[in-house]
């Protein structure tokens, strides 16, 4: 039974506020230190004492595929098994909570942390950092989701204020936190580094407590990120319980300002209380030890289910006995990429090399291979002798090769937490391999790695196959390899849009921000919403991603079960000859209500294993926030009445099916006031018959229609104001009675 | 000499600061009762009683082209002379002040109320309204310029809230109203009828007094919108200065107020000075009678300039001997649209009308004429039997003639103050007209009239010419019979967008607002800024417009003439048979500084005319405001050092020449703080090499570029945070006293 707060002195409350150093929460009478780390696709528990940046060396541990892949297996049951090996390893690591998920939105392609993140769309990133923190959880580490909020970007992150209108915030950037806080209870939040509307996350109360506490009813604890706190009293006063890693000023600085009456000290018992429960994930002295092996294998296998096949002609994949030789070209499938950089960075158990893997299994069937490097990996993209030889050689081995299977993407070098991208491209040395091997080779196949998207459209059309492989984790180099050869079914679907162009993307011009700010101008248009809506057209839309075999859908019937919920029924038939997954992506769309609307909004997904010839029928609940707006005015959530559109589709631009259903919406008395316009008074359904009545002829000449077309956005207040005295008067006087009769 | 307020009693300089009625200031012992009214492109002078809107009939009085065929003109010097003609007509009419300019920038193509403001660019919009200011008042009638400010839609136009930010409120929304102020005095500046940041601006300090008087130095009268007005008291506490029209409660709010303490009686007082000082713009009781027949041969000259020319294949255009016959076809060719609908629609003295005119100068040529009406223009676009006669007969005149000139466009009912249009669409009874036409004539040659552009994607490809004549005033129909026979040189440029569709416009989505706030997400990004900078390709760009005969701009050089000015000179050369008129276009563009740049912004314009085979040189100032960023941090204008590129063009897609600039900008010593970043210290000039080296092995196995990419953002008293104690101590100390030495 846990230690009752109020049992301990002011002072060791307000010590349990801050860390005990970079990695443990402090210690009081009956309460002890437990540790919290790095997370989330492993733990990253750092070996011997805790350098004053936390970036020391840290134990093995398996490395799981990063949330840039989750979020393209589009399937919460990756993240959920994920999450509860990471759990078990945590716990034999002595760690009690495992920080993460990030399920920041993908704002735009250049984050330099967005392998971090799985998606620019919120109800993805919901339902799979929900499964995550579920999977963790229930196996005993406590999760934290992060960063809380609006945190999507690095170029400035510690001082960068976002300026963002609220319908966005609330539709786009909360509710996969808020999803997430409701379903999955997580042991903590992290607050983000950055300031929203020029106040610090850290030290937000509309944030810490208004929203979460209040609307989300979260009773976990707050963490800060690590350094975010700039004045601990004002964090602890905003809701933040946790401020990590240890500030040596803060236990003198709460102590001073309860002292001063300027911070109450409930806040500071409530907040020490939460440090308190937090120690119940702590870790036994005799956790069991892991089955790394068990985990590797989970490692692959989760892996060929995030692995995204962009192009598929002339059936060049899968390779097999018609695919002649193999040329694995590239020094990315031997030095392979497989997670990203920072503070997620974890110290692999073992690694799997593509080449090595490609290699065994074309032995296995008889293919001959070759390699060759093609390019270095070193920072500098200048010609180098070395390369230039490096060049000639693998363009030769791919002239000679039945397929060429080229390695190309993002080096560590280029993306890492810390830092943004300054562009969508891979190195000009690998773009020009692939140009040239493709006019070189038979057959092409490309295999990308890297955190972040890249461009495509410099060589896109001259080679016949890419595989999206992003970080795949430790058993990433066994996954291509099993996809490559048709050992496993690609089913990964883009979890965000590959645009064409830098100029093509929502955010462009306002991102990374300027001078202290960062203005999110392009409001709900986020990802494949502004392509849609627009009218542009990417390069691979949100939700793309081919399979093997051949997928049909149809029979999408929607059933309206409530003024603002549905039911959508959709079949889908495998008719190919192999088996295969598909994801079936139901969007919202349609013109009720007040608000402008993205042309389509993911409402509900779920991917579906079918055999050969198989067939099922998907049943998804469209629930009342499927529909629903968040109106700033009224700062709540309204469904319209009105008709919306449900589109069950394999990406956001390919539709297989529409239906249009009806909704009662929620029932709002539009109160009429003498600020309503006039042609609010003469639309009104109860009072605008005698309102245009009484307007007949009220203007020389003009006809109500006339009128209403010239006047109309007038408030009828300020029209009254402009009538001669007495008629005026009196007018006003009958219409307040009516108002006020309401 | 005029009467000073201070010697009136307080009672009646109260009554001073609002109307006597809707048109007329009210008077007091010696200071006389002045008439203000509509304008600009002609005086609308009520006759009779004004009623309580305003919108009896007006006196007769010349209808000059409106500010969207004189932003056409890129030519001041037709602003110019409209302005001293109004003013003439003005003044023996008995008014004082005619209201206008509008220099609302163009948002949104369906603004409704774009045919009375010049441009989506600033400077042309400033540069036009300056000189129809000074044309104006050079004749001794007072102007308005309007509408104060961000007034860029009609939707909810009375209580939206505009949400936009700084840098493009200084940058795009704000310069025309500025250069006004500076360079022509208005005499009065009338307030908006929208709030800005949820404050309206007719009870804005910081629009009215901040801006507009401590740091533009305006010294004239501000006047309100007509029933702009919601609280006369703190309107005269923001700057207002006279509410229009009459407010009955005006007076007595004010005079309690003073007697309350709640308003300054100086305030009061400086406002009715301004009210009775406007008193030296009342005309005199026996101005000289016009001489409209002048006016009217004026209005033909001028408008025969702002029609822009925008496509002319196989020289259908100029119409002569080898056209053949001429079908002209259209209601809009017998039944002209000239102006818009509103506040400020004139009571023209005569009207001509194109269809007469094309048939005289027919005649003088020896061509046969025919008409066909085509279409009706009521308000229903659904078949009628008679339009389908209609079009039928029309077809068949078409397809006897060698070219038939189609009339089409927007109708009365389509564009007016008081609403936005719904779409880009001209009728559909039009459309059909135009292909089927097009499709049975040997040559077809379009004229679109209306206030806004329109959608023209689903004909445009299917005639030979299209000559944009906007509404041209009572002028226009003989000004179009000139330019289609080649009487007149076209030499119009367009001073807005057209766009392809509505989705690619910049304010797509967030135009016109919703729930009472309109958010300018696209920022900078407006009209032609957006196109270029974005890479989006419109129907015709910014600044487009033909001319009959060849024009070849080359041999630009530029020079530095300061630390942040420069001069740019390039030769034009008429290489044609025809004598024309071209327009110099100088944009600027570059990436210096810390801010994002549109790909470029017009920052000079001539326009010269030139004989056949004559040529010229242009020498164009670039000021300090040409390559200046608004620091919104700063609160002030920056010109960052570095490279300029300055482009001349014959519209904003289509450049003739390109030359590279560098300038010293503006010397700021950026003072290091505990706020800086460790990668600002680290590449400080002066404290950067220091910082460097303090920072070499400081954390363990970790090179500084690895350090900076990680941790470069985080602010250098964050990372003292976590300095272990007596170090970290020492090294703030150190640092602290660096800082102070600075």
């Amino acid at each position: 039974m846990s230690t009752d707060a109020a049992d301990l002195p002011l002072e060791d409350r307000a010590r349990l506020l801050t860390g005990a150093d970079f990695w443990t929460t402090a210690a009081a009478p009956g309460v002890p230190s437990i540790v919290l780390t790095d997370g989330p696709h492993g733990v990253r528990r750092q070996l011997g004492a805790s350098d004053h940046l936390g970036l020391n060396a840290s134990a093995p541990a398996t490395c799981f595929p990063p949330a840039v892949a989750v979020g393209s297996s589009w399937n919460p049951e990756v993240a959920r098994r994920i999450g509860e090996a990471v759990a078990v390893e945590g716990r034999a690591l002595g760690v009690s909570v495992i920080l993460g998920p990030g399920v920041n939105i993908k704002r735009h392609p250049l984050c330099g942390r967005n392998f971090e993140y799985y998606s620019e769309d919120p109800l993805l990133a919901g339902a799979l950092g929900a499964a995550l923190v579920q999977g963790q959880q229930s196996r005993g580490a406590g999760a934290s989701v992060k960063h809380f909020a609006l945190n999507n970007q690095e170029t400035e992150r510690m001082r960068v204020s976002v300026d963002a209108d609220p319908r966005t915030v609330r539709e786009i950037y909360l509710p996969a936190f808020e999803q997430i806080v409701r379903e999955a209870a997580p042991a903590t939040v992290m607050c983000s580094y950055n300031r929203i509307g020029g106040v610090y996350a850290s030290q937000n109360h509309w944030l810490l407590t208004s929203l979460l506490r209040e609307e989300w009813a979260y009773e976990g604890l707050v963490v800060s990120d690590w350094g975010a706190v700039h004045d601990p009293v004002a964090a602890v006063r905003a809701g933040l319980d946790l401020e990590m890693p240890h500030d040596p000023t803060s236990t003198e600085r709460v102590l001073a300002a309860v002292a001063a009456g300027d911070l109450d000290e409930g806040t500071v018992t409530r907040a020490a209380q939460r440090v308190i429960d937090l120690a119940r994930w702590a870790p036994s002295d005799d956790e069991p030890a892991p089955d790394l092996e068990a985990h590797h294998r989970l490692a692959r296998e989760v892996a060929a289910e995030c692995a995204v096949l962009l192009r598929n002609e002339h059936a060049a994949l899968p390779l097999g006995a018609g695919s002649g030789s193999v040329a694995v070209i590239g020094e990315l499938a031997r030095i392979p990429r497989y997670q990203g950089g920072g503070s997620s960075h974890i110290n692999a158990t073992r690694v799997d090399v593509p080449l090595d893997e490609i290699v065994a299994r074309a032995e296995e069937l008889g293919i001959p291979t070759e390699f060759a490097a093609g390019y270095t990996l070193d920072g500098d993209d200048a010609g180098h002798g070395d390369d230039h030889a490096l060049h000639a050689e693998a363009v030769g081995t791919a002239a000679r090769a039945g397929t060429a299977v080229i390695f190309a993407g993002l080096t560590e070098a280029e993306e890492s937490e810390g830092f943004d991208r300054p562009d969508l491209r891979i190195a000009s040395r690998q773009v020009d391999l692939i140009r040239a091997a493709a006019a070189a080779a038979s057959r092409t196949v490309v295999v990308l790695v890297g955190g972040g998207v890249v461009e495509l459209e410099s060589w896109h059309d001259e080679v016949d196959a890419i595989l999206e492989a992003f970080l795949l984790g430790q058993g990433g180099g066994a996954a291509i390899a099993d996809l490559l050869f048709g050992l496993a079914e690609p089913s990964g679907r883009l979890a965000e849009t590959i645009p064409r162009t830098i100029e093509q993307t929502p955010a462009f011009g306002t991102f990374p921000g300027e001078l202290g700010t960062v203005r999110y101008g392009e409001g709900l248009l986020v990802g494949y919403r502004w392509y849609t809506t627009r009218g542009i057209t990417p390069r691979y839309p949100f939700g793309h991603g081919l399979s093997y075999t051949d997928v049909v859908v149809d029979d999408l019937a929607v059933a309206v079960t409530g003024p603002d919920t549905a039911t959508a029924r959709v079949r889908v038939r495998n008719t190919g000859d192999r088996a295969g997954k598909h994801v079936v992506q139901l969007y919202v769309g349609g013109e009720a209500g007040p608000v402008f609307r993205p042309r389509r909004s993911l409402a509900a997904f779920r991917k579906v294993a079918l055999g050969p010839g198989e067939s099922t029928t998907v049943e998804l609940d469209l629930p009342r926030r499927a529909f629903a707006y968040w109106d700033a005015r009224r700062n709540d959530w309204v469904v319209a009445g009105g008709a919306y559109r449900i589109e069950v589709g394999r990406s956001s631009e390919d539709i297989d099916g529409a239906a249009q259903i009806e909704l009662d919406g929620d029932v709002i008395v539009e109160r009429l006031d003498m600020d309503s316009t006039i042609a609010e008074w003469a639309a009104h359904p109860v009072a605008g018959e005698g309102f245009r009545a009484a307007l007949t002829g009220s203007v020389g000449g003009m006809s109500v229609d006339q009128l209403l077309e010239l006047a109309g956005s007038m408030p009828l207040g300020k029209a009254l104001d402009m009538l001669p005295g007495p008629a005026g008067a009196e007018a006003r006087a009958g219409l307040e009675a009516a108002i006020a009769a309401q």
